[in-house]
C-alpha cells in the first residue's frame, strides 16, 4: 500500500474525525507526492521525500482555509507559512490541517467547535493542546510529522499526553510568518513526531530568519553545540513537584534515578523563579498579547467562538499597559534568578505536564485543569529556552508520561542530544510503547 | 588653587543655582578627595583620581537625598548606584546632585521645582534635558565629568545644547541599579564630559552586569571593536531633515560635506523606520513604562510635582496592555526595516536635536517643543543602539550645534572612534569653542 493510501486507511480505521479541521482530498495529496517524486527524480535533494505532514490549523497552507478552530474567521491564504514552505521545499507533503484549542488558547485540546480531541491511547482522556490534532495524528501513525505551535506549552503538553516527541525550538529560531499569533512575542512553531532525529531534522530545515518575521533570530556563532558526554542536569527539588499526580511523580522520580545510575550529575535546584514566571503568563499581563493578536476578531463575535477562549481573550483586553511593563521587568528579574539557579547545568529536566485528565474532568473545571497542566511549561517561552519533550516509561502497562529537557536559548542541539539520551535510557518498556502506538499502525 | 576650591569658586562665579539639587558641603568633598589620595598613595589604581563628578539626581549617591527633582518623594539611600560606586572606586569624587526634568521626563530642562536650567552659553535659552544640571555643570567647567540618564535623548540633547560630549552607551551596558526608573526597559546611564577619552573611560569603568540589574548585559565576544579606517556612514536623506531649523540644518549639511571631503563613504538612507519608532515612544504605549516606574509616587500628589510631568505620567496610566504588546511587535518590525536601511554602514550620523529654543518658547508650548527636540533621539534606546553626541562648529560665532554618531548595540567602541574622528574634522572654530566654554573657566 502506498504511503498515502495507508494514511487514508488509517484515518478511516481510527475514526477520530475531531483530529482534522480540513483533510485534503486524496487525489490532491497524491498529486503532490508525484510532484515531489518528480523533483527528486530531477536531482533535487529532498530530505523529507515521502514524509506526510499534518499542519496545525493556525498555520497557513496555501490554498487551504486557516481557521485557528474558529470557523467564523476562516480565510484561504495564497502562500504557505515560512515553516510549511520550508518543509515542502524539503519534500514533505501536507495531508491536512489539524484541530486545536481555538486561537491556540488552551493546553487541553477540548476548546474547539470541531470537537474535543481525545488522547491517542485513552479516548476517555484529553489529547492535551493546543496542538491536539497534530499530536494525535502523529501518535496514531497517520502522518510522520506534524507542525504545532507552542506559546505556553501547546507543543509539549499534547506530545506528553499522546506519547510522542515534541520539539519546541528556541524562541525565534523558526520564523512565525504565516502563523496566526497567540501571544506574538512568545509563539514558536513546534514539531511533533514519533522519531527524534526526524523531528530535529525538520526543525533544522525550518530554522533561520526569513526577512519577514521581525522576531526571528539567527543562531549566534558557536551557540548550537551538543551537550558534554557527562552532562550536569538540573532537576526540581521535591517540594516543587507537588503539582504532579502520583503516577507522574513516581515516573519522574524513577527517571531521575535512572539518569543518576547512568552516571549523570543531577543537581536539585529551587524551581521558584521558573514557577513564578510561569504564573506571570496568565495571572499577569502577558495574556494581553492574546487580545493584541485576535481581540478584534473575537470582538466581532464570529461563528463557532469557544466561550472559554472568548472569555480569556476579552478579559485580556482590559489589562493596563503599565502592568505589562512591570511584568516585563519582573520577568527579567526572575530570569536572572533562574540563571543563577541553573548555574553550570547543561539542561533542566522537568515533568512535561502534571497528570492526564479525563474529558469529564476538563469539562467540569476548564480553566483550573488547564492551568495545572501548564505548571512546568508556561515559563519556557518567557525565558526563550529550547525544549524537547519525550515520552518515558510510566512503570504501569498502557501508561506513559513525559519529561522535557530544557536548555538556554540556542542550545537546541544540546537539548535534542540529551533528550535522545533520556529516550535511550528510558528502558525497553517505554520503547515498546513508543514503537507501537496504543492503537496499532497497520502494516 | 585646589581642584575643589576651584570648583566652588566657579560655582559662585557662574551663579547658576538651578544647576544643583544638592551641592555637598565643601568639607565633605575635601574629605573624600583626601581619602582618594590616600588610596592612591597606598597603591590603588585610580584612573579617575582628582576628577570631580556631578550626579543627576535620579541616581543614588549614598548619604545624599535622591529627589528626581520632586522634593516630595526625597529619600536618602544607604548605598551608591552601581554606576556611582564604580566611578568612586576608580577615584572620582562626587561634588553634588544635579537638577533634571522631573522624573527624567522631558528634553527641555525646565520641568523642575528647583528651577529651569539655562543653557551654559545662552542664559535665555534652555539647557535641554532631562540631564540639564549635569550638562551645564560640565559645560561651565565646574566638574570634569557628570552622570546623566538617557531614555529618549536625555543624555544627548543637553550635551548638544551646552556644547559638550554626551555618551549614551548600548542599552544594558551600564547597570541601572540605584537609578529611579523613567522607562525601565529603555533607561541608560549616560556620561557628559568636555573630553571624549575621559567620557569613554568612565563608560568602560561602569560597564558590565552587577548581578542586580536584570536588564544589564555583557558585551558579546568580538562585538566591541573600533570602526574601520574608511568607514561607511549612513546619513538621512534631505527630506528627513525638515525638523531642523536653518542654523542646525546648514551646520549638519556642512558637517556631512566635511566628512565626504575627508574621504568617508557617506550614504543617504530613508529615515522613515527610525522616525516612526521615535514617535512610538510618546504617541504609542511605551510611555506606560513611566507610570509603571513612578505612577504610584505621582498618584500620591507629592510636594513639588511638575504639572506637565504629572499630566504625562497620569495619562500613561490609562493605556491598555494590548496596545503596548502591539507596539512591541511594531517596534521589532521597524527595527528590521531600519537594519535593512543601515545595511553595511558602520554608523548613522544624525543631528542630535533640532534647534535651540528659548525658555519663553518652551513655556509657551511645553509639550510641542519637547517633542520636536526628540525627533532624532527618541528611537535610539528602543533599538538598543549606542550613541555619542558631539558638539560641532555651527559656522556662526558663539553658536555650536550637535551631531550624534549612532551604532548598533555593543558597537560602542566604533561609535566613540567615529565620534572622535568627527570632532577632529569639525574644524578649529569648533575646537576653540569647545576648549573655552562660553563662560570662561578660571585658571
Amino acid at each position: 500500500m502506498s504511503t498515502v493510501a495507508a494514511a487514508y486507511a488509517r484515518i478511516a480505521e481510527v475514526d477520530r474525525p475531531e483530529v482534522w479541521v480540513h483533510l485534503r482530498p486524496r487525489a490532491d495529496v497524491e498529486a503532490d507526492v508525484r510532484a515531489q517524486d518528480a523533483r527528486a527524480a530531477a536531482g533535487a535533494d529532498l530530505p523529507l521525500l515521502g514524509r506526510l505532514l499534518a499542519v496545525k490549523d493556525n498555520i497557513d497552507v496555501a490554498g487551504l482555509p486557516t481557521t485557528a478552530a474558529c470557523p467564523g474567521i476562516a480565510w484561504t491564504p495564497d502562500v504557505d507559512a515560512t515553516a510549511v514552505a520550508r518543509l515542502r521545499a524539503a519534500g514533505a507533503v501536507v495531508l491536512g490541517k489539524t484541530n486545536l484549542d481555538q486561537f491556540a488558547t488552551g493546553l487541553v485540546g477540548t476548546r474547539s467547535p470541531y470537537g474535543a480531541v481525545r488522547a491517542a491511547g485513552h479516548p476517555d482522556r484529553i489529547s492535551g493542546g493546543s496542538s491536539s490534532g497534530s499530536a494525535v495524528a502523529v501518535a496514531l501513525g497517520i502522518v510522520d510529522l506534524a507542525l504545532g505551535t507552542d506559546t505556553a506549552g501547546s507543543g509539549r503538553v499534547p506530545a506528553a499526553l499522546n506519547g510522542v516527541i515534541g520539539v519546541k525550538p528556541t524562541s525565534g529560531l523558526i520564523p512565525t510568518t504565516g502563523v496566526l499569533p497567540a501571544c506574538r512575542s512568545l509563539d514558536c512553531v513546534s514539531v511533533l513526531a514519533r522519531d527524534l532525529p526526524l523531528a530535529t531534522l525538520a526543525v533544522d530545515l525550518m530554522a533561520g530568519p526569513d526577512g519577514v518575521d521581525a522576531l526571528a533570530r539567527a543562531v549566534p556563532a558557536g551557540a548550537d553545540v551538543a551537550a558534554p558526554a557527562e552532562p550536569v542536569l538540573a532537576v526540581p527539588r521535591a517540594a516543587d513537584l507537588d503539582a504532579l499526580d502520583p503516577l507522574w511523580r513516581a515516573a519522574f522520580d524513577h527517571q531521575v534515578a535512572v539518569l543518576r545510575d547512568a552516571g549523570w550529575t543531577v543537581r536539585e535546584i529551587d524551581l521558584t523563579p521558573f514557577l513564578a514566571a510561569a504564573r506571570l503568563l496568565y495571572d499577569g499581563a502577558f495574556v494581553a498579547e492574546r487580545y493584541a493578536a485576535v481581540g478584534t476578531l473575537v470582538d466581532a463575535d464570529p461563528a463557532g467562538l469557544d466561550p472559554v477562549v472568548a472569555g480569556i481573550i476579552r478579559a485580556a483586553g482590559t489589562l493596563p499597559a503599565h502592568r505589562y511593563a512591570a511584568d516585563l521587568v519582573t520577568l527579567a528579574e526572575l530570569r536572572l534568578v533562574a540563571e543563577t539557579a541553573l548555574g553550570d547545568a547543561d539542561a533542566l529536566l522537568l515533568p512535561t505536564t502534571t497528570h492526564h485528565p479525563t474529558l469529564a474532568e476538563v469539562a467540569a473545571a476548564p480553566v483550573a485543569v488547564n492551568s495545572r497542566l501548564g505548571t512546568y511549561t508556561n515559563f519556557c517561552n518567557l525565558f526563550g529556552y529550547a525544549a524537547v519533550a519525550v515520552p518515558v516509561d510510566a512503570g504501569v502497562p498502557g501508561e506513559r508520561v513525559g519529561v522535557t529537557v530544557l536548555t538556554r536559548a540556542f542550545a537546541d542541539a544540546a537539548a535534542a542530544d540529551l533528550a535522545g539520551r533520556v529516550l535511550a535510557l528510558a528502558g525497553p518498556e517505554a520503547w515498546a510503547v513508543l514503537d507501537a502506538p496504543a492503537v496499532a499502525v497497520p502494516a
